[in-house]
């Protein structure tokens, strides 16, 4: 069945695999009218880029975005809007050696499962490749945000184990990490470059918000915003674990500790992180997601083969150390995805 | 824009208000051929029911199923299956107090910044009362999952700040609060009627599991079954959190911990909860919801009114202490949606 | 898989049988603040009933909707809306002739093929009685488009080889037949008589109507407002053809001729049947749909039993002559459907 | 709206405007393993092309398609398939002239009050060029019904007021008119350089087949076969009609002469058109569609401006005289993506 396609109303479908000739989105449900160029797209394809090659792949892709449709002198015309991103950097040589294995914690055995037959090139769909048409999507997204005042960003809450206590948002493009902690930065890079030497991997966690988001997203009952938030954010590869507001903690709370109090001057507190019945109440939206470590790693593993014939494996190629911080923006992108999407479907009804 | 249909291939539509006639679900896709009776769904509506009135609401519906279609001679015949169940034991007098009051933490605020205007006897649609539909729905997933030999189950796993630390899963069905820790009830128990005492509210930690599922199932890339899972979990009313497998402490992992190694004997860990880049593996899948306190408490609290104006509200009426137990059997429902619905869709292509 | 619901922002699911205890559907989508009651609905169903036994089956049903769900103090709240009508006058008695045989030209013979199990009594699902829901769906569709300004209606253009002449859209209420001429009227009702008396059955014409519909309606390339008709009127049973504007007589005319001159003061004629390029024109929208006769006829068929068997068939019961005008109503609500669903549907990008 | 996505399970979005640099087709839930190449999509792009310039257009477009994702080694894996088909021969200059009008019988007008924006280059996405990624798709769905057994074919019945007479069907791809009567080929030549030689343009008729189609494909009450052809083929701009088997003459039949006798050896006659209560019945498929002329003529007529000034308009430029034949393609095509559809859906529940 397709599993491509995400939004109702703001509706995107991607499609692309890491090792292919290109990945790409077709955006359709777009307003007209919106100002829309490559650059637009490209500007934030940048920040999902490999920025850091001590942590991260070396596969260098230049990212560069074709509008094929859907603009017409500038401006987005209501036509659904194709966007291409060719591969240029693309080495499949690695992937000789996992030509029939399953790497532990990966997709391969999945997918194979599933199908019956895999791109084996480079993870084909199941790479972390893949969202880059997430992003490029989601920068479309943005131009709907921006002219309706909802601004969404993502930053790295904490990562190897080490947690971001300052939250100087201000800080967060200023380094590679997006950490809005300046002092947390060198520690998480130690460790990255420490679990790197060790042919290893690690997780952290990423915090999202949208700010300008008024009162009244969100579609009760199976399409409340929290619903679509989680299902978005967990559908992204290596997501293990989605909150909103105060999360887990809740669970743990009594309710006259957990109730956000409601005055004249709006909420006194935002454990619901902007979100009741599923509905956005005008506060801040948080959400926060569990990233698991990258399961390609050198540290030898026990795995098998197609044919079922256990073998050791160490997985060599292009692999970052961990999927934060590139997964910063691809979180970023799902969230816009979703915003304007729920942003349409009440323009529908009021 | 409609948010009250659930599941592609095996379709849900669920309708209703806490304190309107009835409440209902439409089951479209429901495969031929099935057995299918009222007492199959009131089996499992039992289940959601008040069951210990010392810590949840005097509200006592009998959640009696009437089959309006799709069944011909005690078998599902392919067209939709409309299940209604009437609400007899209505009494909308403690709302009076509300009428124009929006209860802190609750979906007052934002179904009135929705919709404009809002049933406000019972919470209308916004009421925990809604998941009956859910759970009757679910009863029809369970026949299609047992044929398949699917089994999914959920328990209470932290209530009131107590944990479950023995996991005995036949313990389940044998105290009124789904634990699996028979030493941990009586120490929850006494906690519940502690906070109840006190006009408060507390939160908890549901896990579900679901055994026997192959490997195969989910629709990448947005489609994905963990990302069908957190949607449906988080779309809950008092849900907040879902994790998957290792969930939120595969981000303070490494990959060597984290993977799950692969041998000709199956996987030796289970960290991926049951789901590999999306796709169900053949293990047990686990997920974890964090369900927040209920909002609606008799300890005073700041709100405002319609009109904006400042009020202190002590919230009285039938509620429960909190909303586990009973979201047990919603939570078991909403995976067998999800597992009903992945299933089909994966025969459509195989 | 699913195909019991209708639309995608004004979204309905019927359900029920023929000889079931009830039909029904759930509105999901409606906008809130709609005055509506279940007189507005049965008003309706009225213009659907059998109306005049002479030609029209004696199966009496009084169609009384109970609103289940959606409004509250005589307005729609946003939430879904659940509307039954129980069977009352059900007598299955004749169907035993028919047990485990396929009644030529009915629906019998395919849903067996399809679902491998029918309900056999009355027709089943694949009865005329299941348009009963769509027009209850239809008669709140009918409460947003009055208020804004569109109205539909649909009449009999031709029945049984006679063609209405005048088109007086003012006579149509007045007969049972809907038809605009009155003069037609008698000398139809007299073939009906003559038709019924053979122990056949007739097929003909409907045309329906939408005025004061703006310009803008309809998404293309595939969800185009006439592919949207076309598929919502092919999809009652017994219609074999749909057509818009001049419809099958464009493929006669030279574009000189079928194209309509647009003038400062609008176009001067309306060949495109107010749609063009899949979009309303803010002409008057005009399809006609062609109806089939009657399957159920008395005089002797040839068919086969489940088990392949030959036999000949006269098909007893209470049964139509022609599904005219009894399809009208049908046609209308439809119609209704597509048009509220398409107005929301702008309403989401402008 | 999005309205650019058609089919549930084999579901195919489209996108891209006549002059833009490129059209496609992703094509998403198609099974794994089915061998697919470029050529596989460039053989049946090539009996869309224009290619008799007596009386179509001289644009000449090599339509040559690129594979960009969804096939590794020679086979469809289950992701989605992109295609693209780049614009080669786009000259815009004849649109200068329309800057700021509206053709009569065409989209502008439509486009015009449903975005407030579009892009005027040759009629933008309400070309005809349009249906280029249709066809590219249609080829993928062929793939499948080849391995299934299921034959879709379409051909010229009646073109500017000649009827074919004779239907030998191995004639069709013989002649520039997929016509199956030999005779009238040089007739419906002669009409149509006479209508092009007086500067207007002619309607025809289409019929399509489908043969080797199981009794069982459609899903009731809503998305019937029939209903979903009907919409399929009506969205294909320039059809006005659409109709099934008997299509309009079964309104004015008798029911004992349009019921299809049913015996051991099968239906004697197939006035159905091989659909029954919306389900296939295992009868060769039969559907037509009218087409009306195109509306860009060089005759002059009257329109006016974006401003509302009257103009008098003979269009040039490169266009059809009649959008048959080059149509013919395009409803085998959408033949085929309904009939893969339904094939899939109907695998997902027996």
């Amino acid at each position: 069945m397709p599993g491509n396609t995400f939004g109702t109303v703001f509706r995107v479908t991607t499609w692309g695999e890491s090792h292919g000739p290109a990945l790409g989105a077709v955006v359709d449900g777009c307003p007209p009218g919106l100002s829309l160029s490559a650059d637009d797209i490209n500007e934030e394809l940048a920040w999902r880029k490999s920025r850091d090659t001590r942590v991260s792949t070396t596969r260098r892709e230049p990212d560069q975005t074709e509008i094929l449709s859907g603009v017409f002198e500038g401006q987005t015309t209501g036509t659904p809007i194709s966007l291409v991103i060719y591969n240029r950097d693309v080495d499949s040589s690695a992937y000789d050696q996992l030509k029939d294995l399953f790497r532990p914690g990966h997709a391969d055995y999945t997918y194979w499962h599933k199908y019956g037959i895999r791109d084996r090139r480079g993870g084909g769909r199941a790479s972390g490749r893949e969202t880059v048409a997430r992003v490029a999507a989601g920068a479309v997204a943005k131009k709907l945000l921006d002219q309706n005042g909802i601004t969404v960003f993502a930053y790295t809450l904490a990562l190897g184990g080490i947690r971001a206590q300052k939250m100087d948002f201000g800080e967060i493009y200023k380094n590679t990490l997006f950490c809005p902690d300046p002092e947390a930065v060198p520690l998480i890079m130690e460790r990255l470059q420490e679990v790197k030497k060790s042919g290893d991997s690690v997780g952290g966690v990423v915090e999202v918000r949208a700010q300008g988001c008024p009162a009244g997203l969100g579609e009760p009952v199976f399409a409340k915003l929290d619903a679509a938030l989680a299902g978005a954010l967990m559908g992204i590869g290596a997501v293990k674990g989605v909150e909103i507001g105060s999360g887990f903690a809740a669970a743990e709370k009594l309710g006259s500790e957990n109730n956000d109090p409601l005055t004249p001057g709006g909420f006194v507190s935002n454990n619901a992180g902007g979100i009741l019945g599923g509905i956005s109440n005008g506060e801040e939206i948080v959400a926060r997601v569990a990233v698991k470590p990258i399961p390609s790693i050198e540290i030898e593993q026990q795995t098998i083969s197609e044919e079922g014939e256990p073998v050791n494996l160490s997985v060599k190629g292009r692999h970052d150390v961990s999927a934060i911080p590139r997964i910063v923006p691809v979180c970023t992108a799902m969230v816009r995805l979703v915003l304007a999407d729920m942003f349409l479907q009440q323009k529908a009804i009021r």
